[in-house]
């Protein structure tokens, strides 16, 4: 859901992964072909066998469950699906005009957007590699369009750097590079790399920071209308006699460091964030709703499971409709494929073994917030010639994200006003009463964009540590954590097997759900063909 | 419309240009609050004031000429325009199934392409901050999506390097970073940069380094999980017990070095093809399509203008209907505006004064050919993981771009085979005929994308030297020629004044077609207003 805020720590867990699972001498081999395909999905799952009408009851319908439930039900399985909201998809979820949400305190809020507009409170981005993602997108037909993550006119902002005055991407990104490349060109020159770089090496690495650090012909760093081709101009080139372009000045490297702009350039090269990523046409929920449709009368919604129980022939569930809560009833099945998050698992009664249970436990729920504002008219665009992408910033809202749709039309818009997943700081949101939340982001986002105050019309606030059927954003595994559980979690328990993003190295993408739980009914589909 | 090849020359020209204008002082208070307008665009022209019945004779409709005639006819004027061919456009143009065209040289060619797919043979993408052209975008309703230029998953490819195995561009942008961080954060670490960079800079410039170069602690770039969360995995984080990711190994800088494939990594951030960048739904002619339906009947297509004169009352416009040619016909005005080609209005007698004469014969056409090809399957994507945007290789063929629209569908898909201008080979290219132009593109291809010759299935090719209405693909002005001539060519002549690409900064790009024209008939109203 947002990869950002766990870089860090699954660096770290995976660097930890990667020195025990050793070399990389497989990637060679594949490299060396030009087309190494590095997802472990490897194409459509095969569950060939017949299981003589073995039953499985997944629970939760987000795309782990409805995944299970789709491959399970083709496979030939009686497979029935409970999930507790009114709707499919789980964090799979766009909010839009007319909908309504009542959050963890009793606060219910109702969105506003005009029709066509719409926020994605949780998963709004799906990278080019999320093979298993895009093979269910194309075979339930859901459109793509591109997500834009890198908008070199958006803006990075820091409250103490340069004033205040947000910059453009463009001139942080294209002077950083260029005076990073004078100064490695200068220490070329000096003779200060002859014990690292062969001297016909440094004759081609010369010519290469010239060129991609828009370097001049004495390897300077300045302003000119060779470097304004890549951080932009003073004033662009025109037509006719009003054609003359004016060369803009690059910011001193000083001033850029002491900023720390320099931490989010790397952002957009992230192998999750690389171009080019997609977002469903329309919002991220056609994805679920398109699971939904192909599994119909499968999924039995308002379903609030309240007790698991195994033994060694079957599973059974017991839950409510919540339509009706005071009656007690009941599932039984072969099986149990159960993709309730681990913050609600751990409250229920469940029938697993201790492993498993301490696995449960082991991992706290990360909280999130998305705010999403609709404005008289889309400003950024009209204003800014900011078309799709993100501005980041050190004020609380963190982000503000534009949509990557229906560009340069007339009137109303919404964006991200805020995205935020930082502790204390999530925290303090998510204590604020929703109104609240939205006006935080209209103020601070207004240090960015002037006109905020005068366009806003409404807002909405997702505070998932608040949300019923999550109560966080996703598992935040750490890395001790995942080193002494994580292949306990996966473990099949007896008839029980756990699936979804808290199942995965790719936690909090929806990636990492659907590859959770095709491993997952893998390894259960050859224990029901052992049995 | 291939602002790549003219980077150079008009870099060395602008250079001139803004060492000529002077200081970027304007720029420095502009940027001071943080929402400079580059664009030489600073909304809809107005021309107040009545023109009394004024009429205007426009000579083609590009981009160029219909603003024109679109602006003056907003404005009172009376105007006509002339076109040449059968449909207004001009270099605006897609190809569809069932379009045909004939280029000198008498070879016919008909498009195969399934319904739906289409090739974009002239201009095919709009930069953010081509603001003209964004507003009659806006303003005409052409609905617009992201055009990919940079896709981190497409290939850099030279025959001679890494043994004719295309690299992704991840890899090469990755590595080229990581490893010119790595010697430069040595460098600083054994002081050599303390007579450039204070003491606490080069503590921030460390950490940036670290960062922006996916170092690890001791600040060397090394197969790990965090370089591999630049450049891609050997084997990507999955879900359950199948989750462990393996590190990629960097490739050498001095195999990047030496294989030149860093020359493309700058095209990518270059302000004309910076993110978000445009392209029309449905083919780039759905605006020269816009255009026209404002204009209705003011446009008289099929118009061959055969001479132009003036005296110091009206402009006569000497022409034959295209379906009729015997028969000679005139049209008489106050004033024209003519968008001409210069390679095609040399070759016309024409009254204006010897500058502006010689002005139009100082401009040679630059030469470029686009091939599309159409297969039975979306290979790219289904095989190589590659959703829109650009491959680069030193073959004749120089670029394989992917459609950036019908992502991840099944079926059929056309891609741009070739798109070459570079003198020789674009002359090579044009002189074969239409079917080994395709052929030589095919084969060329298959070295980046092996399924080539499998699925192939039909292609069409353009060589702008060819094409009947503009002998080239754009005005390809020299320095020296540019210094002499310019102003001259757009001077106004007695009543006649030039508009086009090649009568403004931006050759070769629509939005330089529509400037020149603002600001050609800016200074046109302005005449009129005085007489």
């Amino acid at each position: 859901m947002h990869g950002e805020a766990l870089v860090t720590s699954r660096r770290d867990l995976l660097s930890l992964i990667g020195a025990m699972a050793g070399s990389a001498a497989m990637y060679h081999a594949m490299t060396s072909l030009g087309f190494a395909s590095e997802s472990p999905f490897k194409g459509p799952i095969r569950l060939d066998g017949d299981p003589k009408g073995a039953s499985v009851l997944v629970l939760g319908a987000g795309l782990a469950g409805m995944t299970a439930a789709l491959e399970l039900r083709n496979a030939g399985y009686q497979v029935q699906l409970l999930e507790f909201n009114a709707r499919a998809g789980g964090r799979n979820w766009t909010l839009r005009g007319g909908d309504s949400f009542t959050e963890l305190g009793g606060a219910t809020q109702t969105c506003e957007f005009e029709p066509g507009l719409y926020l994605n409170p949780g998963p709004w981005r799906i990278p080019y590699h999320h093979r298993a993602l895009l093979d269910y997108c194309k075979r339930l037909n859901v459109a793509l369009e591109p997500f834009i993550q890198l908008n070199h006119n958006a803006y990075l902002h820091a409250a103490g750097a340069f004033g205040g005055v947000p910059q453009r991407i463009r001139v942080v990104k294209a002077d950083f590079q260029g005076q990073v490349s004078e100064l490695l060109a200068k220490a070329t020159q000096q003779g200060r790399l002859n014990d690292a770089v062969t001297r016909e090496d440094q004759e081609i690495l010369l010519q290469a920071l010239r060129s991609w650090g828009a370097l001049d012909r004495s390897y300077n760093y300045k302003a000119s209308l060779f470097s304004s081709e890549y951080r932009g101009y003073a004033s662009a080139p025109g037509g006719g006699l009003s054609a003359v372009p004016v060369p803009s000045d690059p910011v001193a490297l000083s001033d850029i460091l002491k900023s720390r702009l320099w931490r989010y350039l790397q952002n957009f090269a992230n192998y999750n964030f690389q171009t080019t990523m997609f977002q469903p046409v329309g919002g991220m929920d056609m994805v679920g709703k398109a699971f939904a449709k192909e599994l119909g009368d499968i999924i039995r919604t308002n379903a609030k499971v309240t007790r698991i129980q195994q033994n060694d022939r079957s599973v059974t569930v017991t839950f409510v409709d919540r339509q009706r809560p005071a009656i007690v009833q009941t599932a039984t099945a072969d099986w149990c494929v159960c993709s309730i998050p681990l913050s609600i698992l751990s409250q229920l009664p469940l029938d697993v073994g201790p492993a498993v249970k301490a696995a449960i436990e082991a991992v706290p729920y990360a909280g999130a917030v998305k705010i999403g504002l609709q404005f008289k008219r889309r400003f950024w665009e009209e204003d800014d010639a900011i078309f799709g992408g993100i501005s980041y910033t050190d004020l609380p809202i963190r982000q503000i994200a534009y949509p990557n749709t229906g560009y340069n039309r007339s009137g109303r818009g919404v964006l991200l006003g805020a995205y935020l997943f930082d502790g204390a700081n999530a925290y303090e949101f998510s204590a604020m009463p929703p109104a609240e939340r939205v006006a935080r982001a209209v103020e601070f986002g207004a240090a960015i964009h002037p006109p905020y105050k005068s366009e806003f019309e409404n807002g909405i606030a997702v505070a998932w540590h608040r949300v019923p059927f999550t109560l966080g954003c996703s598992g935040d595994w750490s890395e001790e954590a995942r080193k002494d559980h994580y292949a306990n979690l996966c473990q099949i328990d007896g008839r029980i097997v756990l699936a979804g993003e808290h199942a995965s190295a790719l936690p909090a993408w929806q990636e990492g759900a659907i590859l959770s739980a095709l491993d997952a009914i893998s390894r259960l589909h050859e224990r029901v063909m052992k049995t």
